[in-house]
């Protein structure tokens, strides 16, 4: 794995970034004081302001800017939906136990991580520069696991690991299963040998209502119910085509995560495509990873819909979207790929995917995945409960349409064929049109025709002139009616949350423990930090002042006027993210002048008090950038803190 | 049950509103085209703008205003915590099983409906007005039930069925079960005999991580998650004391409702008390409902903590901000009242509980409950992990306490009590100041003591003079060690939004069909419609600038160039409570002025584009009201459209 390094080029620590995110409170282990559980955490104050920034900067650049229908659907869902979807029977992971102590491996994770460890001991063996992620090892130490061995493999067995590994999410269980055996890949702490994967479905199962009647399960995705509320959506749309519809909200897939979904319906021209398609993108194709190759191709978006690497206008201009949303974030776009499923990789419904992946200490991490789902979904739901899930538009042209018709004579028929005559009917209606045409000169030529009707009689029935005729007729359609493919962006709020912090995270030069978390404004917690320089009496009203005025601009703050040195506090703001200082003197108290100060330059300007909120307001909302403040503003160099 | 009118005197006829709900989609029975699911619904895009812009107000109101510490704690939540905190064992409903049909009745409903339908056959019989609820009949006769009995009653009878549900709400199991049998209450629809109510709790059973070997609930209340993290939250909040946390997300009861809830730490004097203290409130307090009475009490909140209605000043403040932020929302004041808990009532955590109902065309709703848990909850986990769940204060002034002290000669204790001795410890550490004061005497006469110790020996021991020493010593104490009190005020936001809306809901004079929702701006799905009088070409760009100038004001508009009349445009919009709409006629092609309509009083006035755009945003705002628009601008009488 690649060292990852900061803005200013350190390796970024993930234990000094770990136990910062934790003191400053952004996330903390769920039930801590009953011993935690693993994988659940909690947000604390300023993870929970950025998770609300993030979605609400979503729901603008989503929903509002392109008209989005937003809905909130339940979370509890009946088995029988889910049955129908296909989540019941496919939305599983493979999973091997250690039959002597219990524990439960997602099957392509070990693989990975025991194949890493060997390459690394390899490298080792070597005498090459290994990377030590040392949290990992400090965990493993703790659970006793043995130490990486350095021994060193056959040139043409680093060149096999490198390709499975290349090729590890396009594995199902039966190839997991080979590799398993043939790598003699166990149980890395214990050695124990683990058994072959099994599927494991991911979804939490539950029962509805108070008499626990109904089996069902907690939402695996957000679409279901944006899927099943397509007519309604539609009707609500005033019946105009393509329209997309969103959700914010919990997941349930084995872990609980916020997510935010959208569904929009596919064209083959996306009316908005032409402004976006000099976007240059960084695209890794399903091909290139079957090669065994992680190498991404840069391209501008048009080129590549044009090429046809990306399939089509829609997906294209939703890569862009998507892009363009993570680089508001802060998002370094060094660090951000976008990957294709490769065949086996995708989830049942798609028919293509592209994730959004962003580069971390932790590797590369899927944070938005965005699947072609074509029709799928509609038309399993539509043929399940004959919901007319389509939509209907009047042709410009009226289409008309030569065809084999069947009449047939219904009076006859029911005292005929009594209780299978509906089924015969069936049978009838589905007939094909060569078949048709065949038959009617059957029925010319002999007067009667015999057709195949599985479960009545011996499975052949006659039909004599006088009960059925087929004709050749012009059916002439002035409606179309069709199911429409649908393109699925879904994000991973938390995942996108972590590794936007690795990127915006730095540290101030000559002193790795002073870090800072250069948040957007827009994203940011707290956008300013208010410090007196004194616990005068005189100081009060003009912070109190300042936070109100700030309040009614719509720009959140926060006070600091703790005893600790100014340059302590700044240094706590820098952790939290806090991008701008005000600092109240004793000129302030004289002549309502302040200190306004950057966070990421640490360069201060000196104005009075109107056109320092003027600054502020216009800096958070976007509309000027520090250097155009810097410029307008009279530079401040009394007190420079870093 | 009162008939409940709207702002305009009309009986409020839920049947109409339903069906005009359902239809703009304001929500939506979930999983529709499969039949359905009792109790589910979806939010449709309006529903969705509307809760969010709730929460917004909330978050606003609460957390901003008063500095409150915002979490997001995971739902997934193990046994072992809702044991603790008694969610296990007491968080249960009665419900009785009637045995032929399977059905699963709330004891305290079914007494509830049996009761009043009795009550309202008595009336019928006695020739009186009865205000029948269209929805419940019709459902009924769906289900084939019997029609209302006239039958009169004896007036003691009545009175005593009156009396009963009155104090519905503080019976428990034996009582409910007592009345059912006492009154012969049975199933409505079938009149079959149902059982004695059991105990049925309402938290949704799961198992945490994949080998689910790990029992747990999704989580009954957010307010767990806040407990749990007491000393971290303390910890953010630089020790300083007192404080409050805030949550905001799904809880789930047998249902799965949004909630947004806070804690607060309880203060003697709540600082910002005396701003309220004037603020008029309607309060119906335990005594007068167990005197068989519903009739509220009309005082300020300062004299109703000062004769001790109310129990503390931070309960009193947090029932007034309740208020302040339902009346924002636009609930109607004279269907407001706070309801306080009878005794058997309370939630087992809680010492004292409000409730904020809101009166509906279904009775009066628990909208928000405001309840003292004292230190329970904090109490329960400290007891239970260990983990110091405490404020720790420097005391201004050192305390000094006379007390007994106990020492033991722990050399000798080990040799004699052996595997024993740790009990024996634990239990001479118990021993109360006057059982030590007494055993001081023995011990100095008789040269031993005897004390109690269970599960040792004969469950009584001996001490002899060189195992223990008794003396009365001072003891300094410089830190304050306590555990504080907490008030938690928690919001149904569903509930609020259903009552909400019937409260704004009316309709035009003359059309019952022509429904309108008087939503305040600052909680309307959407702030205005935008109506190009004609579909001709010139019209698009005016439009186009009016709509997105107005997204950079930070007010949500939409276009209707629909083909159908103004009219019904704005009928349109009234049912999904748009509170002004914007004309492009002709005029405006010409000099860029605009008509600008009131949705409530359908008056008009017509000003230049930059007046009509700042109009709408202190509209919006919150910093004009419509009047004064009016007094502002010039009245447009040209074409009138109600």
């Amino acid at each position: 794995m690649a060292t990852v390094t900061t803005k200013t080029g350190q390796a970024v620590d993930r234990l000094v970034l770990d136990s910062m995110l934790r003191r400053r409170m952004f996330y903390t282990p769920s039930f801590e004081i009953y011993g935690g559980v693993s994988g659940l955490y909690d947000y604390g104050p300023p993870g929970t302001a950025l998770i609300a920034n993030l979605t609400d900067l979503w729901r603008k650049h989503f929903v509002l800017e392109e008209d989005m229908l937003e809905v909130d659907t339940t979370m509890l869902t009946p088995h029988e939906i889910l049955k129908t979807s296909g989540h019941v029977d496919k939305f599983a992971d493979w999973m091997c136990k250690d039959p002597k102590t219990g524990e439960i491996f997602r099957a392509d994770h070990l693989v990975e991580e025991v194949l890493e460890a060997r390459l690394k001991g390899d490298k080792e063996a070597r005498g090459q520069k290994v990377v030590v992620d040392e949290e990992k090892e400090a965990k493993k130490k703790k659970k006793a696991a043995k130490e990486t061995k350095a021994v060193k493999l056959d040139d043409a067995v680093v060149k096999e690991y490198e390709e499975v590994l290349a090729q590890i999410d396009n594995y199902g269980g039966p190839e997991l299963e080979e590799i398993i055996t043939k790598y003699d890949i166990r149980n890395p702490t214990t050695d124990g040998k683990v058994q072959p994967p099994v599927s494991f479905n991911l979804m939490f199962q539950t029962s509805i209502g108070p008499s626990s009647n109904m089996p069902g399960y907690l939402r695996p995705e957000t679409a279901q119910g944006q899927f099943l509320n397509f007519q309604k959506l539609l009707e609500f749309n005033q019946q105009s085509m393509p329209f997309a519809s969103a959700a914010i909200g919990k997941s349930f897939r084995n872990e609980i995560s916020p997510r935010a979904g959208l569904l929009r319906v596919r064209w083959q021209e996306a009316p908005r495509f032409a402004g976006v398609k000099d976007v240059e993108m960084s695209l890794l194709n399903r091909d290139v990873q079957l090669s065994g190759s992680t190498e991404v191709t840069k391209m501008t978006i048009g080129k590549a819909v044009e090429t046809g690497l990306v399939d089509n206008e829609t997906l294209g201009y939703f890569l862009v979207r998507i892009q363009q949303y993570l680089l508001k974030l802060g998002v370094d776009p060094t660090k951000l790929r976008f990957r294709q499923h490769m065949a086996n990789e995708m989830a049942h419904y798609a028919t293509d995917c592209w994730d959004a992946e962003l580069q971390t200490s932790y590797g590369w991490i899927e944070c938005v995945g965005c699947a072609d789902r074509s029709a799928y979904d509609l038309t399993v739901h539509k043929n399940k409960t004959g919901a007319p899930l389509v939509v209907r538009e009047t042709r410009a042209e009226p289409l008309r349409i030569e065809e084999w018709q069947v009449d047939i004579e219904k009076k006859k028929f029911g005292p005929r064929f009594k209780k299978d005559s509906k089924t015969v009917e069936a049978a009838v209606d589905a007939l094909s049109q060569e078949l048709r045409e065949k038959l009617s000169l059957d029925l010319e030529q002999s007067g009667k025709i015999e057709i195949d009707v599985e479960g009545v009689g011996s499975g052949k029935i006659e039909l004599e002139k006088d009960l059925i005729k087929i004709e050749k007729r012009t059916r002439v359609e002035n409606v179309r009616e069709y199911t429409p493919n649908v393109i699925e962006p879904s994000f991973g709020i938390g995942r996108i949350l972590y590794s936007m912090i690795e990127h915006v995270y730095w540290s101030r030069a000559g002193d790795e423990a002073r870090g800072v978390l250069s948040f957007p404004p827009v994203i940011a917690p707290t956008k300013v930090l208010l410090v007196p320089l004194s616990t005068h009496q005189s100081f009060k009203p003009l912070t109190e002042r300042l936070s109100s005025k700030l309040r009614r601009l719509g720009v959140s703050s926060r006070v600091d006027d703790s005893s600790a040195s100014i340059g302590k506090r700044y240094a706590r703001n820098d952790e939290l993210g806090t991008p701008f200082g005000v600092t109240v003197d004793f000129q302030s108290v004289k002549d309502s002048t302040f200190t306004l100060r950057d966070r990421d330059s640490t360069k201060q300007v000196r104005a009075g008090e109107e056109d320092i909120l003027n600054a502020l307001k216009s800096l958070v909302e976007g509309d000027e950038t520090w250097e155009d403040v810097r410029q307008r503003l009279p530079e401040f160099t009394g007190q420079d803190v870093e």
